[in-house]
């Protein structure tokens, strides 16, 4: 047992354990056994029985997935939405916002790229601002600059990425949720590499809106993604599409919005995904996040203080909290170098690059870091094994 | 051999066929075992690889689903874009465009629910008109009144459903195709129905935008999609949304969309069902879709003769051409009792409402239709026998 975690039996659990050193868990982690096999489990059923047959006879195991997933942040189930990923759950609520020229969005300098594009597209579209608000000294999102920000009456969203995709920062989303909902603003938390990872409850974020992805921390299988929606926020947001299973056609002329957040939904979806990301879930539930929270910090801490040892690696990982996401490079390799040799000894990391993050990297004067990310699977002697395969580049 | 298609082996190689008679093929068609193994391997490949490292290491793979679908459809590989659905593919061009108000859509009768609740959403956004060609004495699109309305100078696009999905009926998309280019106006076919049933040309049916989806004709997984978008129409349409995978963030204030139809899709997919697609499409394009063609549609006859011979059945199927599948009711039974018998003695059928028809079914006096779509595994015995499961309501 370690942080509460029984780590032999979750990698017995895990195929991939077996033979690698995944440290790309922010990118997308390993499942265990029990998400694959309920998935393929799935797959047959459809194959011998139908796909809408067993979507019939599997509608429990279906809507348990929204039940797990409200346990999971404290939310009811009537405030989950299911998408194919988190960019599309992102997508269905801010694109669908009323927005006209001059209202102002604020977000922050460690927000991601598929969110940024889509300020920008907006911008262009609307003639919106998009306002980023500077880092503190700390390098987490400066909540007295926000304050002052939300001030100006043209505010219309706060939206943020809760963890980067480019470094071990976790940002202060509870304190932003707070200031937002002092001044009357909706707030948007991009939570895709925060979900699974952390211990995350609604109502202590204070969000509107929270989206969150399957194949990473959740360990979730790939194409799923999720919605939160606050039951009162419902009718702020306007679903950006709909079709005939986020509304009833009732009449010639008229349509009706699902009356809960399956209104951001899709009819179609890869069901057998959907009951993978359900077993998912309910794999961190029983394993608990508070458990599963102390672990990955605990083996993210591990890990910079590991590298930090060796000559030549540079730590970039910003703020005053920090995750199981370790950016770093090593002085004379480019980052994909590193990643080369580590793939080539059974490790896998990932880089980030400024394409993903052209509001944070550029400014400190770095084109791409190297991103290692822990899992609660991974254990204290791959980190070891790691910090020999990096010193040993030299 | 039948139509061309080898009867015994495809049904051999269907694990589905051997216990039901399968006619939800406009639903949800059985897969061929080749598309339940190749997305399964897939699966197992992530939870012993990775899943991003899966998804470089297959790369060829993936490609290969876009050039298979691009074969299928006679395209260009760079005119696809996956999506998880057709709705959603179709969501991309139709949302993206930028309507101002009283500009004009001209869609058809027997339009889908989930494009006409689109049309609803953004005729009350943006008060643009949704106008409804009525059908001419046969049940298909009036060819005169869609030619007569093309010419008010207010239309902005051509948007309709090839085959419904609440009867037989072929709509005329070349000659639609063929008056829309004539007039300048864009043309958006949805042939989720069409696609894998019907031996589809781009060229000849002279459409800017196609979407399909996997899981019906095609045979492929739940949760798969795609759109082509000719290569001279790509600018037409802009995407109503991007992430990072549809464009590069290049600078703090600007991206760059993908040069081809990848603009339309989201970074994140489900892999593992994208190959099963390809799969799907690998095996209609080796029995050959105009073999495919011609065995439906001589089912959807039979069906049809059969079941009109039977007292107190109404066949519903419109138009001049019609497809494989098969609208009927019967005398005395509400359709879900029709469906339910037929499924207790293992035939799946569906049901057609008018929340997915409202401007068709109603206006012909129906609330709801027994719908039995015929696929090429079908077997003249199981139609025989679905004749006399029916025959024996009564």
């Amino acid at each position: 047992m370690n942080n509460g975690i029984d780590v032999v039996r979750v990698r017995d659990e895990t195929p991939g354990c077996q033979s690698l050193v995944h440290l790309n868990n922010a990118g997308c982690a390993l499942p265990p056994a029990a998400v694959v096999d309920t998935t393929m489990d799935y797959l047959r059923n459809e194959a011998s029985r139908g796909g809408y047959e067993t979507q019939r006879d599997r509608a429990e195991q279906i809507a348990a997935t929204y039940t797990s997933l409200a346990s999971l942040i404290g939310a009811r189930p009537s405030e989950i939405a299911l998408a194919d990923n988190a960019t599309r759950a992102w997508d269905m609520v801010f694109y669908g916002m009323r927005l006209a020229p001059g209202d102002r969005i604020l977000t922050c300098r460690s927000e991601y790229g598929s969110n940024a594009i889509a300020y920008l597209q907006q911008a262009k579209r609307l003639g919106v601002d998009v306002s980023v608000i500077d880092d503190d000294p700390s390098g987490q999102v400066d909540l007295d600059l926000l304050e002052k920000k939300l001030d100006d009456g043209r505010v219309k969203l706060v939206s943020m990425t809760h963890i980067p995709t480019q470094g071990g920062l976790i940002n202060p989303a509870a304190e932003v949720g707070a200031l937002a909902e002092a001044a009357g603003v909706p707030f948007l938390l991009d939570a895709c590499q925060s979900v699974g990872q952390l211990d995350l409850d609604v109502t202590e974020l204070r969000c509107d809106v929270l989206t969150g992805t399957g194949r990473k921390y959740l360990r979730g299988p790939r194409g799923t993604g999720f919605l939160y929606v606050r039951e009162n926020a419902m009718d702020t947001f306007e679903p950006a599409v709909l079709d005939n299973g986020s509304a009833v056609w009732t009449s010639p002329t008229e349509y009706e919005m699902s009356p809960d957040a399956r209104r951001y939904e899709t009819w179609e979806k890869n069901f057998a995904a959907v009951v993978g990301l359900g077993a998912a879930v309910d794999y961190a539930l029983d394993l608990g996040m508070d458990a599963i929270e102390a672990r990955i910090l605990a083996l993210g801490d591990l890990l910079r203080r590991t590298l930090t040892g060796i000559k030549g690696v540079r730590i970039h990982d910003l703020g005053r909290s920090r995750c199981g996401i370790v950016s770093f490079t090593v002085e004379g390799f480019a980052p994909d170098d590193v990643k080369r040799v580590l793939a080539g000894n059974g490790v896998n990391v990932s880089v980030s690059k400024s394409t993903s993050s052209q509001w944070d990297l550029p400014s400190r004067g770095l084109a791409s870091v190297v991103r290692a990310s822990a899992h609660y699977y991974n254990t204290e002697s791959e980190i070891e094994h790691v910090g020999s395969l990096v010193g040993g580049l030299r």
